[in-house]
């Protein structure tokens, strides 16, 4: 089965928004084993849609199109669809009743405009959004299927994954993507201790890819079945574990530095809290973007002002004044208070230069010191982190995390 | 002058790598009056290069290639190019000795896969590469002119700025692009009230998009020289300002309601402190992205745990056991609460339910009571947010800054 992703939207072809729709759906057509043979964007022009719909249906067996569902005048894609499809636009009730009631449960008043929405091609499949108001679509013109999906990603995603994958019919291959998620070291650094293990070709290909801080080693399988293409993965997921120890924080694409702690901690029936200043409350939010972080994750004292670092955490007026706001001893004192003051088992401060402006000759943008503090007493660091303001931020409050990772011990995720 | 981008990669196709290229060259090639009509993206495979290069040049007057070019027995642009045009392929020497000389002048033996890239349709013109092995080529295919470029993404930039900028025949019109930033509202009621100014045709084309919760406003105009498309924007800016009112956070890309609420706090000599329960410490994070904030930011507490409200921000624990944490009383207590203990001119306090489970009949998933507290009282508001986890937090941390930007008078930024 050869498909095509067509992405609409005059945000894309200008360049001021990046396509992210197209890759992940190929991602996930690629698992189902449906080979995408063509992205193909256009802007929210009727012509151009219709174009592109008539001639990548000619050319593919699947066409999935994300956006211009929208309820304004340049959502034109159901108007495209309909004029390929030589039919007219019929509303249709159950969708218009979905929308009426997605105002009124949020108790704001439907403008007219958002009826645009329900209308469908005669003699199309109206694909209800369990998300958003914009229904999909599914069609069929000639021996090729269509679906039209929103362009709002969560929508896209929550639909693809309901709305089509139970529509696609089973395939002979399946291809299976893994992760194995790392953290603490540089790309080359990760790809030369695994060089001999990056295959090019054949049932396993491997590649490595940063994103947000963290490496992924990427893993493609390709079986007869999910359980085959699962199963000989699996020397190789051992093989990278055992060459990288304590790098490795586990597998799936679902882990995090902040998930294989939280684990850690709920585990060992541990709390911690949190002291923070250049990071400005990230660390905080990083650990609680995991569900259920409540049980350990007692809170933090954010202390952006120096004032508050001595009011809150009880660091001495005496260390800012010798150290100065960003060094090892503020870290420490901080680390130390919050646990204090929170009754918490572990405390972590993080104070640094985030930047773009504020670093000087010893303390360059980009130096963060950190710390932890527990039972035994307490850790710290110093680091100089490349990148601008954003990146710096992020990769203290990751590093700090790791930090707390390794002296649990809990090195090793969900992989065996 | 109509364009189309070109992306060539199995990566790209699989979606294990995000087509970054062909936002920047769009976004480039408006800068100077050329309008780009469709990207499209196709794997190495030479019969699909050939026909998206057949396709393409009959559909626009421009077409830029990027990846493909390599030395590894996948990269095909060349070959395909060739297929098109009709012609042989025959090395380039200067292309041939600028190969050698790159191995050379890093002590590297070449190996002798590497000719390959010195190949060259006959009749087509060589682009010198300054950065990399890999020259581009410049043909002409009926009125179409086509550049091939290196994928890597700095290869690529460097070859457009110095090979491809320079033979761009100076152009009649020049593009501008622009944002109105809204936030506040729903797409469609945004769209309802300036549904007139969404013009599809002509100078100025207007279109909304939703990123991240903000709406943006997005204006294209075209005109004769960069000056004329920035000032024919202006009335149109000022009617949807005047439409549109406190919706409207500022013009630009980089306006957010945290650098609008900053600003307006910086203005005022005014302070803020914040009290976090579900946000985790997400309302510092983005408050903390904006530089400079540590002028009117004084930080936070996050009170993940019910007992470091009590604690850290003296809510009552009569006022938890009768109103729950969840609720109106909480969340003004913790605003409240952190205004004094920070001695901060403002104060923000955020509780709510972010799931994916704690949801009740009462209180379900998505319910979020947040306060300000100030020098007149404290105001205190209760929403229910859609989405996931993700979703509600971020909703509530920029609901809650917009209530301070709002109660600031801040409501326009930096469009006049």
């Amino acid at each position: 089965v050869k498909a095509v992703v067509i992405a609409i939207g005059n945000e894309l072809t200008n360049g001021q928004s990046l396509d992210t729709n197209s890759a992940w759906l190929s991602e996930q057509l690629g698992a189902v084993g449906v080979e995408v043979i063509e992205h193909r964007t256009v802007p929210d022009t009727q012509p151009l849609i219709v174009s592109a719909l008539r001639e990548c249906t000619a050319a593919a067996d699947l066409v999935v199109v994300t956006g211009g569902l929208g309820p304004t005048p340049d959502d034109l894609t159901r108007h495209a669809l309909a004029e390929v499809m030589g039919a007219t636009l019929i509303p249709d009730d159950s969708s218009m009743e979905t929308i009426e009631a997605f105002f009124r449960k949020r108790g704001r008043e439907m403008n007219p405009i958002n009826r645009v929405q329900a209308l469908i091609p005669a003699g199309a499949e109206v694909l209800a959004n369990p998300v958003g108001t914009a229904p999909g679509i599914r069609a069929e013109l000639g021996r090729t299927t269509v679906y039209v999906l929103p362009g709002v990603p969560h929508e896209m995603k929550t639909m693809y994954t309901h709305q089509v994958v139970p529509r696609l019919s089973s395939r002979q291959q399946t291809i299976v993507h893994e992760i194995v998620r790392l953290f603490g070291a540089g790309e080359s650094d990760v790809a030369a201790r695994i060089s001999d293990l990056m295959l090019r070709d054949g049932p396993l290909v491997v590649g490595t890819t940063v994103t947000a801080g963290l490496i992924s080693v990427r893993i493609t399988s390709t079986a007869q079945s999910h359980e085959a293409a699962q199963s000989q993965m699996i020397p190789l997921i051992q093989e990278i574990h055992g060459r990288l120890g304590s790098l490795v924080l586990g597998v799936g694409n679902d882990v995090t530095v902040q998930s294989v702690l939280g684990e850690g901690l709920r585990n060992l029936g541990q709390s911690l809290a949190t002291a923070e200043s250049c990071t400005g409350g990230l660390l905080g939010a990083l650990l609680t973007e995991v569900p259920g972080s409540s049980e350990y994750y007692l809170g933090g004292v954010v202390a952006y002002h120096n004032g508050i670092k001595q009011t809150m955490l009880h660091v001495g007026e005496d260390v800012l004044a010798e150290y100065g706001a960003v060094s090892e001893p503020v870290a420490g004192a901080m680390a130390r208070g919050v646990r204090e003051v929170f009754g918490a088992d572990w405390g972590i401060g993080i104070t640094g230069v985030a930047g773009p402006s504020g670093g000087t000759a010893e303390k360059p943008v980009g130096t963060v010191c950190f710390a932890l503090s527990g039972p035994d007493g307490t850790e710290v660091r110093r680091e100089i982190f490349p990148g601008d303001r954003y990146r710096v931020r992020h990769r203290a409050a990751l590093s700090a995390m790791n930090l707390l990772r390794l002296k649990l011990g809990r090195v090793c995720g969900t992989w065996q």
